[in-house]
């Protein structure tokens, strides 16, 4: 990797990931679910709180905490990766917050549907996206704004989208959306909006900053580019062997050694996870566990691997139902986003 | 700052310190207290974990969760810093985690005190010190080592260290310890053991490597130097106005702002805090907020600051009962160890 900047650093010395041994856990415990943090937390006082429902609708909204508690409650597991993820690995290294391979985790979100609080509010017939406005303000790109990104009236309309107001059981950590946030399942973590406040209904298509400008794929800085959207499959493991202070190089003794780890994917369920222990040249499969009783959340698998002593380098890969794959090493573009390369971890067994 | 290495990198995306923004909470939430993990973050099964009370004792003891929760509990509110924070700073750099200068936290820590365990176990009369052995497993400067640290025997039986099974109201995290740390307040981070299941007292003086080679104050590499200890004075303020993305370059509007902060010292209680909004050229006294009910976290302090259109350089210094107090600039060591250097924020005001 090229040496990184003092902006960089400054992001990583915030923003955080999930050390990979975390992948142990089904549910991530509070405190090492990734976290990417555009601006600074805000503080919110609940008893002030009020969240509106506005815009091109017949019936405006405000709502109380309470009175979304009132509502339906849903739980529901989802893994939420990081669109950056992977953005440290590439070449050139696009400027941002430079993730390598951990801006992952799942979390147990407890909160109230979307689409029957959009009904109440009854879009009008021009109603196109819905735009969800946070707390959190800051510049980018040279202009002061808040935290905003848009869905289409359908997709914020789809049954598992939740206002979540508790995470693994408890109220939301200041940093992940105290009091209120968006949750869409199966989307890159760039939508599920934190510290959510306004809800708009808007007939044009949505053009703010973190909508036309960031999170698209872009060949080069002409490319209008696609937006981001959901999450493509990935597999992680939990690098084996016990690691060395400060190098994190790894070392394990030959024998059996299970290796373990996760894989999801937005599209579709996980199909398949192949390991390499040849830095990628040949591939076996590893066994799938059961399927996860949500949809949204990573699935479990492990492969039985017999270590020999010597340099290796451990990968795995995987593949969901729609066909997606994860690709050895995926296309570089301008915002580094979406990098789900196959991992690579390299091991030394004596 | 000299560019950043890929071992820096890779540790700052596993650990983690505190947004500054979180100064603003008497006791940090989970997930936003600092973190540093020297090798992987351990699977503790409760059920199986026992603590083994040994060495140079009369009456060794092994303990079970529930038995040590039995005993007299206590509860106490602890700010705690990492050794290294302030090391991105220096210059040369010296290369381990690269902390900027939000490595602390305050956590409400509750267990049961040290003293009255090791009276129970019965110190034989060559007792030195004692050794408290963590479950995590690394290798260090080439050797393969659990990590361990030392106190005397003196310092073992003081009165605030504790055995703690519960964090702000909650067992243990799992990268906090779960389920047993020790917890030595005023000191700096590295003291206080996690994944604690050994103690053992000893009549040498204890020579592993986190407290014979790593953790202390040397010129340079020919330097046995002197061991860390208590934390040095340090106050740090919330930074005011909002950042830009991804820069963290800050705006604030000109009139009156509250500058906010905290500041703390493991030698003796903060004395004053003084604000600088000049570079460091000219300074002011904040005002000091309530002593805290615990003499080992930190104290708040406010600032009413009037703010002129124009470029700033915001800084704050503590002092504390014992007369330590910060200096412009910490004298540099290999480790890169206890730079309590002013904290410079800079700031555009419009």
């Amino acid at each position: 990797m090229e040496p990184f900047s003092q902006v960089e650093l400054q992001l990583a010395a915030r923003n955080h990931g999930m050390p990979l041994e975390a992948l142990r856990y089904p549910v991530t415990p509070a405190g090492l679910h990734y976290l990417l943090t555009h601006y600074d937390i805000p503080a919110v006082d609940p008893s002030d709180f009020s969240l509106e429902i506005g815009g091109r609708v017949a019936r405006p909204l405000a709502l109380s905490l309470d009175e979304l508690r009132t509502r339906q409650a849903v739980e529901l597991a989802v893994t939420m990766e990081c669109a950056g993820n992977g953005r440290a690995l590439l070449s050139p290294r696009p400027l941002s917050q430079p993730w390598i391979s951990e801006a992952v985790g799942t979390a147990s979100w407890r909160g109230t549907p979307l689409a029957p609080l959009l009904a109440e509010a009854a879009p009008l017939d021009d109603a196109l996206e819905v735009v969800f406005g946070g707390l959190d303000r800051g510049f980018e790109a040279g202009v002061e704004q808040s935290y905003e990104r848009s869905l289409t009236l359908d997709e914020a309309l789809s049954d598992d989208v939740l206002l979540a107001y508790e995470m693994n059981g408890a109220p939301l950590l200041p940093q992940h959306g105290f009091p209120l946030r968006l949750v869409v399942p199966g989307w890159y973590g760039m939508a599920s909006v934190k510290w959510l406040a306004r809800i708009t209904v808007v007939a044009e298509p949505f053009a703010g900053h973190q909508q036309a400008d960031a999170y698209r794929l872009r060949r080069d800085g002409d490319d209008e580019g696609t937006p981001l959207t959901r999450i493509l499959p990935r597999a992680l493991m939990v690098p084996p062997g016990i690691p060395d202070f400060p190098t994190r190089e790894r070392t394990a003794v030959a024998g059996p050694i299970a290796i373990e780890g996760r894989a999801w994917s937005g599209w579709a369920p996980i199909a398949t996870v192949e390991i390499s222990a040849d830095g990628g040249r040949t591939w076996a499969p590893a066994e799938l566990g059961d399927r996860p009783t949500s949809r949204w959340a990573w699935r479990a698998w492990r492969y039985d691997w017999q270590a020999q002593a010597g340099e290796h380098v451990l990968s795995c890969r995987a593949r969901d139902e729609a066909g997606k794959e994860q690709p050895a090493e995926a296309e570089w573009n301008v915002g580094g986003y979406a990098n789900n390369g196959v991992q690579r971890v390299p091991l030394t067994v004596s």
